[in-house]
């Protein structure tokens, strides 16, 4: 078996939602499985780049919210949320997504895509753990209050934590950023090179 | 006639190099001409959006040092220069292109891509005027010394102040940016995309 393909994303990322609707038939094409890491821009960005919010950096900002509309229209995507989500609200649904990976991890990616299609696709709110758990969408034989109380703990903070370390780590500083077997893509726009990279094997 | 295409560029870019080999005939295979446009990361980057150089930058360096190269084994491209480049060692190779522009404008193509492929490709210094003459290979009937007055001149400096301050007013912030009937395109890996909207006419 081999190992399994790499999403590092931000659930504030708008390309990161994009590539969330596409990951896992292009690993499952591949024979292969998708690791959903959550991860914080906020962190990578700001603190470890030294950089701005994209969406407050000049001429970047307007590029960006164009290229959002054309990437959506050339795949059929349609989406609610403006371009302005403020970077430190996907904290809630990250925590979230990490305490399901750890308990659940057969649940991860649906939970993760359908976090990510009631944030950009629906435009609902993912601030607070309340927000989370109503669209999360939860089969029976997991407790909501459990998965309430699981989403606030510290576990899932540190989890989290660990999991934009690891990220980091990986030198990963951009959503969506998709590595096989050691390769990292960056970027919605690198799925088909992603495609073509488990094809080949590389080049 | 279609207007031509806008291809904006810092020669110290490596993507900015990977699309001047392949922008001509983009262009003409759609029946358009390029209008090639130096300017200047130095002033996009740092002074207007705010941010550091790309390669002082944590993490994205790394990234780009190792998709340059990936980029080039894709598409057979070969070069010598390493990725640490000065910011400002392009404005020579610029002002000389601005006043080839300007006062030999059938000679821009060639001249743009000929001090590309010296800088990267072969690895050659272009920091000074002199460096720029001995790798521009003039064509009889442009006089040598006049080449040289000409880039070393205040109108030079001007005209590649307009050429940097015209693309930061179109939005440019990055090289490569092709821009096509308006629509802009950010980066070497967006060729096909440009290709398919010239095409398409867009979507």
């Amino acid at each position: 078996m081999k190992d399994p393909i790499e999403f590092h994303f931000d659930f504030i990322s708008p390309f990161g939602y994009f590539a969330s609707l596409r990951i896992e038939g292009i690993a499952a094409r591949h024979g292969r499985t998708v690791d959903w890491r959550p991860m914080l821009l906020g962190i990578s960005v700001i603190k470890v780049m030294g950089l701005r919010p994209v969406m407050e950096t000049p001429l970047k900002s307007d590029y960006l919210a164009r290229d959002v509309f054309r990437y959506a229209r050339k795949h059929g995507v349609t989406f609610e949320r403006p371009m302005h989500g403020r970077v430190d609200s996907s904290v809630t649904a990250g925590r979230a997504l990490c305490w399901v990976k750890r308990h659940h991890p057969d649940l991860m990616a649906d939970m993760g895509a359908r976090l990510y299609d009631a944030f950009w696709r629906r435009g609902c709110a993912l601030a607070t753990p309340q927000e989370v758990l109503d669209r999360a969408e939860l089969p029976l034989g997991v407790d909501p209050a459990r998965f309430l109380e699981g989403m606030t703990s510290g576990e899932a903070s540190d989890l989290l934590r660990a999991s934009v370390d690891a990220s980091i780590a990986a030198g990963v500083f951009g959503s969506p950023t998709v590595i096989v077997d050691g390769e990292p893509f960056w970027g919605a726009d690198r799925l088909e090179e992603v495609e073509a990279w488990l094809q080949t094997g590389g080049w």
